[in-house]
């Protein structure tokens, strides 16, 4: 009989007590599967008396994380501390550093310092895995990594944040605002307290950063990933929207252009019969786009303790099998540093929806503004005025340069027709 | 730098065209990735001299495919000569009786003889891989084997033969009947001159029970898929599931329950807001469902020159990383001897299409049988006559057990009421 795999495991949260319950429930499955067992040998937590459905007396217990790293009993260390520097951060160093190998479901750490970390494993010829980190219990990490290994690809796209695709779901099948349905959200326990890392695009963008690296073979590089959230999606362009053919995602994009790297999150119209407005709730999906196999899509949940507990212990078995190789999928010098490509040259559809006040000459204003910039506009919509007296004015443009839309809302800025900020979504081609 | 790795490609058809053009055109990616270069030395084919649009003259050639296992510059053979038995069979067992590794896209010999080959790829600690058996580029053994590999999987179903998706989604956008789209992809090439492999089941048969292994943990069985194909599915039965709120599509499902395993590949009814009502074409996609992970969803190209390259190569890429191991997921040793579940006590919603005479009593008569046998229905359509004077029954049960719904068509047999057999299709309710 092989010796077992002998895990450590800091942070006990959800997630944590997921893999506690799921490596006791499918023991014997993942015994056979992995070819020997996979036994949790200590942990470590903010809290040991907590009670979270699972007993942990069992397992030795470290105050200190970084404590697991230096354990002669322990050949695996999984973090589900979370935060990308701090605690979680001192563990990872110290687990490669001391030649054990690394699970980990923290993309916020991998997008910040995923490279140094993935050298450290490399030096040490220990495994550094993180599928938990990307779309939850969907294995698109592995997707990309070894599925489409063969492929240049071309694009990579995806719904990669449940929240943010839970509250525009909803905003669409309830018609109801932002703040109202994530109030809502928040109550139910599907958005923090402080959300603003799911909304403002901070998280999609931290995973975005590492699909992409993987994707192209780059650096990861989440530094010149361009971030909007979706605190200004109205119920409104979701109705606007709708009328022209679209449904409103926030998708994360990575692209391999001839000028460089597009990163980008962002809310996006996304064509109704485009297999990401089928998905809704808290789902995650995943579109790759590679030159031999073509479009391929991987769908599922993208959070939650069962998914990410699973892709947690996905990793386990594929390093009980001793089936594993460098982080990034290449050795990080093989990675490429790829140049980010120059922002507004991309060609592409937008549509822009405009607030302005009920008087002549508004709409003259605005279609001399897109007119000068050499924007040209596709489809227009002005609805009578709402209650508060405001006017919406939506359109979508023909395919052209971003840059071009850009120069017509600065030509627009300060304008006294206008009673907010315009807003531009980018229209989902791909 | 670590050696090549090194190759030998028996079968030049599209596909093995398709693996030396993506072998050339991503060569400097692929060495990247892989670690070392992966380099064709060696092939076979029937015809030597045929233009397959790739430069063949520097490899060496053999007539014979088996004398490929034998050479001493290869590392890793591919066969793309398809066919359960005969050649395809003789190289497998000579590779790997060899101590070469074996890549292989060809499904029927694994359905067939898939636990002697892992057997002996196991024996001599070497590779057998077959992510182009199922479903093309979309890397769903991957998935199955490594992904989802900690959880306890429910069930596995998808669409796993793109020409029957082609003819059912052309028979249901054109409102055309089976054997005009047939003929009509057979001119197109879509489908074979001898199509019964797809049109009848088997060739998704043969995929399902691969999938059903690798989900199970259970030992390759073709014999006990029970197998029905699309020939029987009328442009009318496509027309009325529409009406009840249903597409056609050709699943092929697997299920393990407390009788043991089920798996068949039969046309469904499958809820217009299922995943799989979106799959349209020649697409394939697979859901797999674990007490974990939850329900997970892999879509893309299954089939064709570039996605089954994609495929063939990604294992070759797995290969030069020495990221393998056992070829179902766990030895065959550990593979369960799973029963099959017998026939009939699955509970379902079933749609049964009786064509009938044009007289009193015929309605009567088909419910009675019905009533005695147990079966509830649900909702039913009687439509005018036709031209040619037959009438149409469309009827969906409640949820029952299998067993009554066959009860009540063997009491209806040989009626002088029926003017054809009746069209049974189970409900997709996963």
């Amino acid at each position: 009989m092989t010796k077992p795999l002998r895990i450590a495991l800091a942070g006990l949260g959800n997630v944590g007590a997921g893999v506690v319950k799921l490596l006791d429930t499918n023991a014997a499955l993942i015994e056979r599967r992995a070819g020997r067992a996979i036994e949790i040998v200590a942990v470590s937590a903010r809290d040991r008396s907590r009670d979270r459905g699972v007993d942990i007396a069992r397992f030795a217990w470290a105050d200190d994380a970084a404590d697991l790293a230096t354990r002669d009993d322990v050949d695996v260390v999984v973090e589900l501390v979370g935060g990308s520097d701090g605690p979680a951060l001192t563990l990872a160093r110290a687990t490669l550093a001391g030649g054990k190998s690394f699970v980990t479901a923290n993309k916020a750490m991998l997008a910040h310092h995923g490279l140094e970390l993935a050298d450290a494993a490399e030096a040490k010829g220990v495994a550094l895995k993180y599928e938990a980190a990307v779309a939850g219990g969907i294995p698109v990490i592995k997707g990309l990594r070894e599925g489409a290994a063969a492929n240049e690809i071309q694009h990579v796209f995806g719904i990669l944040n449940g929240t943010c695709n839970y509250i525009l779901s909803t905003m669409e099948s309830a018609g109801r605002d932002f703040g109202d349905v994530l109030a809502e959200a928040q109550a139910l326990g599907y958005a923090e307290a402080d959300p603003s890392f799911d909304i403002d695009g901070v998280d999609a963008a931290h995973k975005l950063s590492i699909l992409a690296s993987l994707a192209f073979g780059a650096k990861v590089d989440f530094g010149s990933v361009a971030i909007t959230g979706i605190r200004d999606v109205k119920a409104a362009d979701i109705a606007e929207a709708a009328a022209l053919g679209f449904k409103i995602r926030l998708v994360g994009l990575g692209e391999a252009t001839a000028k460089g790297l597009v990163q980008r999150v962002h809310p996006c119209l996304v064509p109704v019969d485009h297999p990401l407005a089928h998905v809704t709730g808290s789902l995650n999906a995943v579109v790759a786009e590679g030159n031999y196999v073509g479009r391929l899509l991987f769908q599922g949940r993208g959070a939650g303790e069962g998914p990410t507990a699973s892709a947690v212990v996905a990793d386990l078995i594929d390093i009980a099998r001793g089936e594993y190789g460098p982080a990034f999928g290449m050795p990080v010098a093989s990675l490429a540093a790829m140049p980010a490509a120059p922002a507004g040259e991309r060609l592409g559809r937008a549509y822009l929806r405009f607030t302005v006040v009920d008087k002549p000459g508004v709409l003259a204003e605005l279609t001399a503004a897109m007119r000068d910039a050499g924007v040209s506009i596709e489809s227009l919509i002005q609805r009578g005025p709402a209650a508060d007296g405001g006017v919406l004015i939506v359109l979508v443009t023909h395919e052209g340069p971003e840059r071009s839309v850009a120069h017509a809302l600065e030509k627009l800025e300060g304008s006294p027709s206008l009673t907010a900020a315009p807003m531009w979504m980018h229209i989902l081609e791909a």
